[in-house]
């Protein structure tokens, strides 16, 4: 009998998790071991079918007390031992053949773990999904942007937001990758070493949609990486998005106010109307920030723990990973709501592009294409020429000075090369905010995501049509 | 003029950086950009030859100043100034067209940080080989494996090894991947919206030897996944290696002694001959700590920073994920060391075997396997005769009581079947310890080995091209 | 109104925390804050009894929705709306004179968290006193102590567990230091400057049993320390308990068996009787570093996290810190747990004395005392005894050898002088583990935990009592 | 003889670390070590001598080799072999009685980390003089303070700095506790359970200028806190730096333009004379970010490892957090620059302040106060006055026909009461920004460096007295 502390604090919490998070799973696992069983006749069909008959019987009739029974140390216990009231311990125990509650509960953990990573990721890209729409629809929305949080540059929103959308995608690639670690069936590796009993570890490894098995049995049981690498590609785009939403929250501040949000985004306070406090950047923040922190209290679990079976790869961990989920799953929806809802201010644009001579580097660059000058000399008239507070005389008198003939441009033409819009327009090496420089940048991220997508419906296909399959051979394999 | 005080405590240290670490690749960067300017008829072939000159003696009759000289922000204005000195202010200035700093230095960041990932990534694939060749000669070599701390099965010293050369495996292939996120030029982003001038982008990539070209030029200022995700990557194989070293120490434990190691890796007291320490499992548990440490420090500078160009992408964090490469290639050469140089001790395992009934597991499966009885009734014959001290009259006793008939072994049978050898041999599923288990294992290490020298030799091969293809065009150009 | 993003993911949760969590301290804050309204005639009598007859029948009556309603921010909200039904919206308003929910809600949050760290302090003063306990009653009781994870020295569990004990005290210091961090008012601060009305800060601070109040308003709202400071001292206590944890578990190891446990904590194998895991060690391991993590989630939240009132000071953090103290609550448990039942086994001291020769430096520091031989010399005699298999004869030689004098020990005089307990006995400077080594450290150990059991006394008793005077007070407003 | 692997990453980084870092401080160990041997009688007053005359004379002749002799262990072996040339090597370990490398190289470690700690405190409390004095100046500097970004309420520059000044105060107060974790002598602790010799543990620490010695042998050996307690205090100093600068950054852009910096400060755009970019900002956040990365890593290597003697609390890791404090060092020099040089923009002040209608909340207020409406009546009063864009006249409108009295103010009565100086003026609760309110504020700052001043000074008088005290002891001991 458990001490009441170690009941209390160990055993009826993972008894609970494994009730709300795993208990589904572990039917499959049955299902599927079984028919391992019974095809490498391992145990007699006739055994075979009475277990089976057994476990969908307890499936409609049977629920889990509500705490942990005393003298039991797991769920799985609970399980066995009413199997066998039911057709009697011995035969229960066979259930159990050529299987440890390591490869069991790591196989059930994994399928818990690789569902919720599939949704998050279905939800992360829809977050791509958004952004990317966003900045297609934004290609020629002009904004600002910064370097040292001073302004630096005009461009587009589409530009702005593709670049982050491209980090995205980045991120997202890494988590299928790591996803593709946790995907993987265990079972057969027993305790550490496999058995000697002759197992069909593909056949059940595909019965429950794994992607492949672990082979070395020790590693199948001794591994992290089901649970760190997942943790990092989660934690890393975490990071990511606190640095869009500090971005955004500098364009968002009043006396910037290049980015704009609706009403349904903005707290306000009752006395100040003009106060639009949009608190959903702090709230992604905080959000992405707790996930991020998360993922890595259980990365940091394993560190000098030895490599061997440990309980850092069980309940525990695994809910809580489901937990910082949760959490990422929170600032990856509030990051779409903002891409969704994000607008601009094309006045705020022209506002601080002329109030802070951010297009003058292009007064300059086109300068020494077009007359000839060095940047040295095109750089000190443009600097004559702010500090005149943008006089096109003041202009126009340096460049003889320097260039020793008069500039080739009228008023007008000063002011259009210096219009915000040109300023886009030129830029159209690839990658530049021009429409011919953002042709490649959306083609990449379309496809990026194209093939995001692709990857996750292929997964889930594969887990579907493994089910369909799990169940039309269990329902073979009852009477 | 700066502040004595920014000065010493920014500029002055960031300069001492790039001329340690930097200086190189900057005049790579300004070849491949000036064939660029030439070949993309930006700036006259007569101008780029006399830059070209300038350039070349500097090479050889040019020093940088001890300290930055006052009123200079960076390295690059040095050496600007000193080209300007020799052909003229103007001229000189022309090698920046249509570059900025952000490009350039990140550019060149990103030309040292991967010379500095492959050297590491070449250690570390030292290592995997290590562990995978002890792990192929000690493929029939007994050892003792544990869960929990508790000596569990018996098992072979390549399956344990191989087990975790898998883990190495896995983590060498992430990081390759991360190298692939450096392995990017940014050039021709310029400041973060690239340029009006006509550049050819490819050209100027492949000319430093990088595998392509960040393609957004916002993206490619503001990243910081060239630093982080390497840095994870690193940080994840150091993680790894705490856990094998705590697994070792208890190995290695006078206690338990079943590895061993030569005196050139033991330290002893001068008292005690028969203290043998190996603390270079307790130094590479804190290389590996430092380095992982080092290489999270790196990664959370951006937590909250803006997705701008900032200074966290800029010779402080670069320089230190470089000293933090220095205590992660120190872990991995001491684990090389270790793993070329551990031994087993077959007499431990055997003790060890026998006082915790190591194999008491296997002779319950093979009695299920082969009489027919449950698992149930044999853990209860079992569970006597390790109560009676393993007293095969006590197993004969217990077994007949249970099950009804005579035990069909003798006294050699039992001890047969209890034999540590024979637990291995019959453990001969996929992924077992078992010779015909391990030939998957082997085989799947052995490729997994394969493919990332083959990566990694591809990635020298082509960044060596590079060079001489650039070497040879410079050349060219030179009159 | 709100998107259901946005209420989904933000305002929902924060509701349903609010009423889990901090309602019941609202309801102190606005008693308190109500009080001094009319002590400083800042609304009139009348209107305050008005008030509060409301708040008091609210008490009674008044159940939150389930889910927040439509359109209101909060839970504050929700409950001035219910008072506005009942005494009129205006006189409602009241309430909230010379307040906002900036300081309003630190301060709900700082009596939630102040009590939970308070319970905290208390479980893991309970786990201290088990452990300083256990380290005198172990006194006597021999151990073999380790370095670097080999047998160095004999000593007892009373010397082994203090040592630890203290650094536990010193862990709880620091805790209550930053528990006073906590324990301040902000009310007065309004939004971040405070107010025009002339507010008794210091008597709400009273009311509410605070042990001060924040004085510089802009500091209250914005400081993070009421936060950070107790994440950071918890998680150092949980560190130190990874380090305990990790040598129980080699000394609970079966190959060392130096400790033991009774079988209500450990869990063993239905087929090996002797395998007997304590597994209670691994658990407290990963509670302590779930524990950690998590309160360096909460803590690096602020990491560039603008020096304003932010939403990282306030519900989704707190609510986080107050689970890390779960799993941080469930750590000291099991160690507690842990210090009440580890036992220790003399057979396997002097076992693993001999077997490692660990009193043999005592031996040569007998001589070097007693036969005036030098270090060097005593070393040497001491070699080539313990090469010969610890055989007096090849002592008595090498002594005669080296020293040019006869040993003047006898065969008993050289077991005697090996012998653990006078390996121990002779060891008695202060902090050694002899019984006079001892009294220091006991007397040290026990002033600590008076001091500690004395402080967190003091600030129960002064919550206590500021609640009463609270209710009093309020009992004399009310008509 | 140890492998050149082993030796290369291990032994002579450690050699070099030495000879820098650690030597010196050895010497020291020796004499106070030395003088208590003689005193207890331990050794011979004559033995001592000729050791003492040794250790003096190689002071002044011996070297030691660049890199660490083929088969020694560590520098300490180098020294006693040089000592034993020069007085035989069985004098020569005289000096070692009762003295293990465990606790010398501990007390070594930790002068060396008192010396930095102690220099660190007293460059942050610079800093933290620093932005004090310039809150005293700037008590009547007005500025406005954001909440969430936005801009609040008006306040002046010396409530602001004064509370980060407090933050820091309260910093700087948990530092000089965690130092005095440092502060304690390890001598007498042996290897772990002290010795049969009867030391004076007392003197020798006094003679090392230690507050005092650390009781448990096993506990001075094995604890971290002394690495682990002044990290996280540092770790906590470099988060609130972040914040602080974050903070600046959005004050320091351009488009706010609250906060001024001198040209000294500001990297400025060749092109773009208006661009003015106060990079110190970012650097004091990345030495911020590095510190306490680095420091978090050092805290981390305990994770986990056994509560014994390991090496994580040598010298690789001690060396690593005196680098870490060197970034430390950089931070706050940065910070101190700042606050030295900070400047304010009374127009901007009065800009936003309109602008944004942060003064309007007073305007509320005062009508409560003043004319006995409500403050449900009064926000709405106050909408509609905002909305009108400020018109006077739509104020007294609405105010007449929601209170149904006519407002008592005139225009010049409402523009003094919207005026920013007034808003600050009522203020004057304690804490708030008006003079009174800052009272409290000031004396307890002035109080809080004061006291820090005093104990840092009494804290170096101390170790400077011990020094000439164990100097003039030490000439007292040769001949």
């Amino acid at each position: 009998m458990f001490s009441p502390v170690y009941t209390g604090r160990v055993l009826e919490p993972a008894y609970r998790n494994w009730k709300a998070l795993y208990a589904r799973n572990l039917i499959a696992v049955h299902k599927a071991h079984l028919l391992g069983l019974v095809a490498q006749r391992i145990i007699t069909e006739e055994r075979g079918k009475r277990i089976a008959v057994a476990i969908e019987a307890m499936e409609s009739d049977f629920s889990y007390p509500d705490a942990i029974p005393a003298s039991v140390e797991d769920l799985y216990f609970v399980y066995e031992r009413e199997l066998g009231k039911r057709i009697g311990a011995e035969d229960a125990a066979f259930l159990h053949t050529a299987r440890s509650r390591n490869d069991m509960d790591t196989t059930v953990f994994r399928m818990a773990l690789r569902r919720a990573l599939l949704g998050f990721q279905g939800e992360a890209l829809g977050m791509l999904e958004a952004l990317s729409a966003r900045a297609h629809s934004g290609a020629e929305e002009l904004t600002v942007l910064y370097t040292h949080g001073q302004p630096a540059n005009v461009s587009t929103m589409g530009h702005y937001l593709s670049a982050f959308a491209g980090e995205v995608a980045e991120d997202l690639a890494a988590l299928a990758d790591a996803i593709g670690t946790v995907d993987r069936s265990t079972l057969g590796a027993c305790a550490i070493t496999g058995t000697g009993f002759p197992l069909d570890r593909r056949g059940v490894s595909d019965h429950l949609g794994f992607n492949g098995f672990i082979v070395n049995t020790y590693e199948a049981i001794s591994t992290s990486h089901w649970l760190t690498r997942p943790a990092a590609a989660v934690e890393a785009l975490m990071q990511d998005i606190t640095r869009l939403v500090a971005d955004l929250l500098h364009k968002a501040s009043c006396e910037v106010g290049l980015v704009t949000f609706p009403d349904s985004l903005v707290q306000s306070s009752s006395i100040m109307p003009q106060k639009r406090n949009p608190v959903i950047l702090e709230h992604a923040r905080i959000q992405a920030g707790l996930a991020s922190g998360y993922c890595a209290a259980v990365r940091e679990l394993y560190r000098n723990v030895p490599y061997q079976d440990v309980n850092e790869a069980a309940d525990a961990p695994v809910s809580e990973l489901l937990k910082a989920l949760e959490f990422a799953s929170s600032a990856v929806s509030l990051v779409r709501e903002i891409a969704e809802n994000i607008g601009s201010d094309e006045v705020r644009v022209r506002t601080i592009a002329t109030a802070f001579g951010v297009t003058t580097t292009e007064l300059a660059d086109t300068m020494v294409r077009e007359t000839g000058i060095g940047f040295r000399s095109a750089h000190e008239v443009c600097s004559r020429f702010v500090a005149s507070g943008n006089d096109p005389a003041a202009l126009r008198k340096a460049f003889l000075e320097i260039a020793g003939t008069p500039l080739p441009y009228d008023d007008a033409g000063i002011t259009a090369i210096l219009e915000p819009v040109r300023f886009v327009a030129v830029r159209g090496l690839p990658g530049g905010p021009a429409p011919s420089g953002m042709v490649p940048v959306f083609e990449a991220l379309d496809a990026a995501v194209a093939g995001l997508n692709s990857d996750l419906s292929g997964a889930l296909a594969r887990i579907d049509s493994a089910a369909s399959a799990l169940e039309r051979d269990w329902q073979g394999l009852l009477p």
